[in-house]
């Protein structure tokens, strides 16, 4: 008998379950035993789940969970950060190998985490963290065991995903997309994390940090969100023949690497412009593979907690990657050195950003009381630099990099 | 020390030892152990192989492999098919754990080595046999752990992907693009495996027999091929917002499975419509985690001799799928009840065509001496006897099924 201490109850841990009593039988033929979850942590142990759960399976108390002998695997879908951290890091300590779908505390405790697990032969495995329901993280491990990581680039959040799709397809205003993506529950009432790009910039430095095998943190990464989008800045890209897309990207370069999270312009008939709405796609480039891409859902209950059993599979078989898979290599932030062509668009004035540009002008698309622009080839730090001297509001320009 | 016999030195043997070379301090870092090739079997033992290997490597002598006690890893990248099929059975007698790129063997003797692997307690891994480089094998079994198989498509074919992506952007005939290609070394003297879909064939037997977990020979399997498609219609097939490439696809039905190689034309916004040139993708369909795509090159020295070494790491690290990973599912092969929109041209003749489909036309595309059509869903079997029923050579007429 297997048995799972599964922390959080929310969606994804409801998702476990689900998974868990449909395969009962597939997993005990595969496995050779039964894999049951004993014990569920909540914060309300009174609440209506919903669904038919064994007596004494809820508890509203962690030590309950971590004291039990019989519990070899956690299960962690909780959401607070420091909460889920301490969770890990006692299991760990207790000898109890962990899956966690949590991106922030694998993000921020990348390192530490990654040790501990090592340290104590257990596994510390986090799948369903990048790319929801995608099977890359582990993909990647494999590769980079034979080869040197180049490149890696995603659209990593199903929430921006899904605005920019429907922006582009329906051509409706930012705001009138985001609150349809929150009635829906594609966005959350606060969407700060998701449309300002961190939860993208966490799961590029969970990326980055495997791909480049070295120490990449978030404050390592340029990050732009989508919020000061607007309909004209998509009818703009559309007349170039092209979509926009919140893409992540890490590679090495002569100067070291570059990590940033951006607004992307790509052409039409690029490797990433058919991935819409909430799907999530990663490409990455080894050295001897060449070029790999993954597509999948980015976010759901089913294809989240398939990733989270992914894991526990793993774990069972003994298949999962042995030792510390975070690298030791020293790597040089080369940010400042990026170059790119751009999309700017400034609202309320013209002559100033024409000026301001002049050097660096490609194309000029106006209406009235609107400039865009696109330019040449120029440093993003300038680009940034030269907006700042105009003194006006985040709200009032949107800057979106051109990928060709 | 881990000591490998490899069979075969043409350019994924040799890509096998380039990456060994290159990556020896990583892998023994990795996994505690050397990691070399120690005999190497080839067809001509005095021929100079323009690479350094070692004094006594090269034998022309495979039972001198096979008696090696050091040799605990076979791999096979030979290409005669039933001499492959003999080195492999011999080598799993013996014990020894075998990894394969040669998917014919795979195809044609799939239960019968994945059992012997199974009650030999032994690794018979293939992922270099579909998809080139892509990991996609590994990843489908594990996620048939969790999922029931719904659905499997692919752009399995380098070749003809390499030939239609050439026809559509250039607008040049078959034939050249065909020349153009063997000349480059993407297509070979005789190039009817791959153009005619026999390739495809043997790759979706793979993939559907893992994917459905039952048995689907290439008997069970439709297949038409590309070698009859001209410049004009590709030229139609652009008119249609669309494009077109060889896909192999298995899903069940309400009637049991279907499974078929056709050339399918596609959205120019559909998942493979970006897939260009020699690289592959694999889109699959499992009841919890839904839509899964996989992209990567389809070919190519250093990407296969990667997916060899994949596997071979996964021996190593005793990290493999274990025991049969074939199903027993008892599956209903349905293809007669197939039914989709096809686009069907022909030359020299129109008038009986018409009348023939009329019960069936979309759309009539023609000029001068040709007629092309599309046709509402019919069943594909209908398509084939009224076109029999026409007695023109195979060469005259071009099928393609339109893909929604």
């Amino acid at each position: 008998m297997i048995n799972i201490g599964l922390l959080g109850l929310g969606t994804v841990g409801k998702g476990v379950v689900e998974i868990l009593n449909k395969r009962q039988k597939e997993l005990e033929d595969l496995t050779g035993r039964k894999v049951r979850v004993k014990k569920i942590l909540v914060k309300n142990v009174d609440k209506d789940r919903g669904m038919d759960l064994e007596e004494g399976v809820i508890t509203g108390d962690f030590e309950e969970i971590l004291n039990d002998k019989d519990i070899s695997i956690i299960v962690e879908v909780t959401s607070d950060l420091e909460e889920s951290y301490t969770y890990i890091k006692k299991s760990l300590s207790a000898g109890k190998h962990v899956v966690t779908a949590n991106k922030a505390v694998v993000s921020k405790y990348f390192e530490e985490l990654s040790q501990l697990a090592a340290d104590k032969d257990l596994a510390f495995l986090y799948e369903a963290s990048v790319g929801g329901g995608i099977p890359v993280l582990k993909p990647l491990k494999e590769e980079l065991a034979l080869n040197k990581g180049i490149m890696i680039q995603g659209i990593l959040n199903g929430t921006c995903n899904y605005i920019l799709t429907r922006m582009v397809n329906e051509g409706k205003d930012y705001e009138e997309i985001l609150k349809i993506a929150q009635d829906l529950g594609y966005a959350e009432a606060d969407p700060t994390a998701d449309v300002e790009g961190e939860d993208t910039l966490r799961k590029l430095r969970i990326l980055a940090t495997l791909v480049l095998q070295g120490r990449i943190t978030e404050e390592d990464i340029l990050s732009y969100g989508i919020s000061s989008i607007t309909s004209w800045d998509i009818e703009n890209i559309k007349n170039m023949d092209s979509t926009i897309k919140l893409i992540g990207e890490a590679r090495l370069t002569d100067e070291g690497y570059i990590a940033l999270v951006h607004p992307t312009i790509i052409r039409n008939d690029s490797q990433f412009a058919n991935v819409d709405m909430v799907f999530n796609s990663i490409i990455f480039r080894g050295e001897n593979v060449g070029e790999l891409k993954f597509y999948g859902p980015g976010a759901g209950k089913l294809p989240t907690a398939n990733a989270v059993l992914r894991d526990v599979l793993d774990i069972i078989n003994d298949s999962y990657w042995k030792g510390n898979p975070l690298g030791t290599n020293k790597l040089k932030n080369a940010n400042h050195t990026f170059r790119s062509r751009y999309y700017i668009r400034i609202s309320g004035s013209d002559k100033e950003v024409l000026e301001l540009f002049q050097d660096a002008l490609d194309d000029i698309i106006s209406e009235e009381g609107n400039i865009a622009i696109t330019t040449k080839e120029v440093l993003y730090k300038e680009i940034l630099d030269r907006i700042q001297s105009l003194g006006i509001d985040r709200d009032q320009y949107f800057i979106a990099r051109i990928m060709d």
